[in-house]
């Protein structure tokens, strides 16, 4: 680890997880840790899932989004507030906006899930479109902010996202004692970095023993190859994946120390396999999930990490999918 | 209300629910009170959502079965237990006999969900089927049961099945106060009326003033007609319904006078009402919902019921649907 990394990983701790979890009390959703007998059986271990697809909004994002935006000076988050996603934190963003009251303005990708794109506008933000291949939303994003004086609300690298996500896993770790669980392995989906961050400094606080893993799409397993090679590294190619809310180019700058520190590794996904987690969740679990939501699910489910005998935690962090993917997802099961 | 109705409301109260809450006290789970500040700028007033879909075996019915077999004599409980059930109940009971260690006979009709088959079967249950439009599954449970010393788990007409699905509304009554709400309106989907017996008498001790409604599918508005006559009435036809869970005959002869005491009254709704809020709880609440426990929800978001300005509970009574179903509701409104 590299001595600016140390500094990182120094700067955001378990007590930024507490105090982001006083400021969404009674305004985030403790969403259940979900159970399924069946599972069980199947699986030969216990698997216990947070359901952040329950979370306001529809995904774990509004836990940071509003922590974020409770932080601010009230002067400057009146000015206003932008940023850019491919549609998770862009609602998530917008929903905090509009329980402060102050105006938010979302860049978001031409090609997002019509559902995401709909939300967000319906959370009274200000959407601007981009093309994801051509053009840059850092670009934008700076333009948009310096003409209207408005801040940047990041999507993961900034420790009040990161603490604001982790109160996911402060929750979980109640919900672990309440049923007499100690995990001996925890999964999450990981796009930038920010969920894994928080959910597993807080996991990791209460349970010293628990192995770790962020799990992403085939083709954008930066995280993974980063946490091998101990230093970040981005995606070589952008291929296509249904997986939209986790198709990021690199780990983050301020999550990946602390990833790196947390975590046992990485392994990825295919499509086919979050398809089957999907309609397994759909089935056992009775919960919406989307796909790139789906994705900590699918690596247990479809056997790529062993869980015999043991108690796994999985996060599925989101439930906003498009109707129609969702009725072919199952169509295919059935 | 006649001399025997009130004798039987009397031995129906707040504390045999009490009990069953003692009972299942670490085994069922309490499950979520959602809200979707979407759904609540639609109707202009504030909806929760009690989403029994996520409880074990994806609906109450677990509750009521397992305080039913908790509450038995276990020498006669290890002799087995029998119940007929369209496919909820049948899961419920299963699950508990298979926690009890017990063997249970579930009498299903042929034409139940194929997931309700499977599911039953898989939680160990001996399956026999019959056919709904001719034999009398009553009959057959009395024949099965004689021969093999088996106890019989009623769907809805018993104390002890009332009182369990009643924790749902304790549970819902401890959720409102931690939401500081105060619900003036309250619907719940009814079958034999077990859940509404439970839920409206653990409701209606906390909040005296809450008007509560039974819903029901069109053609099976047996309890709204019942509620208006004073007396139970059956329904005259069978007409075709996809919400399988509760197309009852009539209401309970147990259930009906609790409920007589309890409710303001009962509507019905059209399939494709219930086909549409199937929809909304997929996209705005990332549930799972049956056809049977989205009859409630049907009933506030097609404007049945005028909510404007109110806080009103509903119950998601149960998740298990087919997934060919549920596909085919959702390209629907795709």
């Amino acid at each position: 680890m590299t001595q600016a990394d140390t500094e990182t990983v120094s700067e955001f701790s378990l007590r930024d997880i507490e105090a982001a979890a006083a400021r969404i009390d009674g305004i985030a959703r403790c969403t259940p840790l979900l159970e399924s007998a069946r599972l069980n059986d199947r699986l030969g271990g216990r698997l216990l899932v947070k359901a952040e697809c329950l979370q306001h909004t529809g995904s774990f994002k509004f836990r940071g989004a509003y922590n974020r935006l409770a932080a601010m000076d009230p002067e400057v988050r009146a000015r206003g507030i932008l940023a850019y996603s491919s549609g998770n934190h862009a609602q998530g963003v917008a929903r905090a906006a509009q329980l402060f009251g102050v105006p938010a303005t979302i860049i978001m990708p031409r090609d997002a899930p019509a559902m995401k794109q709909r939300n967000t506008a319906e959370y009274g933000a200000t959407i601007v479109l981009y093309d994801r291949h051509g053009e840059s939303r850092e670009d934008i994003g700076r333009r948009i902010a310096a003409e209207q004086g408005l801040t940047l609300v990041k999507p993961y690298d900034d420790p009040l996202i990161m603490a604001g996500q982790g109160t996911s896993g402060l929750e979980c770790v109640r919900q672990c004692a309440g049923l007499g669980a100690v995990p001996d392995l925890a999964l999450a989906p990981t796009g930038g970095g920010g969920l894994m961050a928080g959910f597993s400094t807080a996991m990791k606080a209460a349970f010293p023993d628990l192995r770790l893993y962020a799990v992403e799409p085939e083709g954008y397993d930066d995280t993974a190859r980063s946490l091998q090679l101990g230093t970040r590294v981005a995606n070589s190619a952008t291929p296509a994946s249904i997986c939209d809310a986790i198709m990021t180019p690199e780990p983050g700058e301020l999550t990946f120390p602390v990833n790196r520190h947390t975590l046992a590794g990485g392994l990825a996904v295919s499509d086919a396999e979050v398809r089957k987690a999907m309609a397994d969740a759909f089935a056992e679990l009775k919960i919406v999930v989307e796909p790139g939501g789906c994705v900590a699910l699918a690596a247990v489910l479809s056997g790529r990490v062993p869980v015999a005998g043991m108690t796994v935690v999985v996060v599925a962090s989101g439930g906003n999918v498009d109707p129609a993917l969702f009725a072919e997802v199952l169509a295919q099961a059935a």
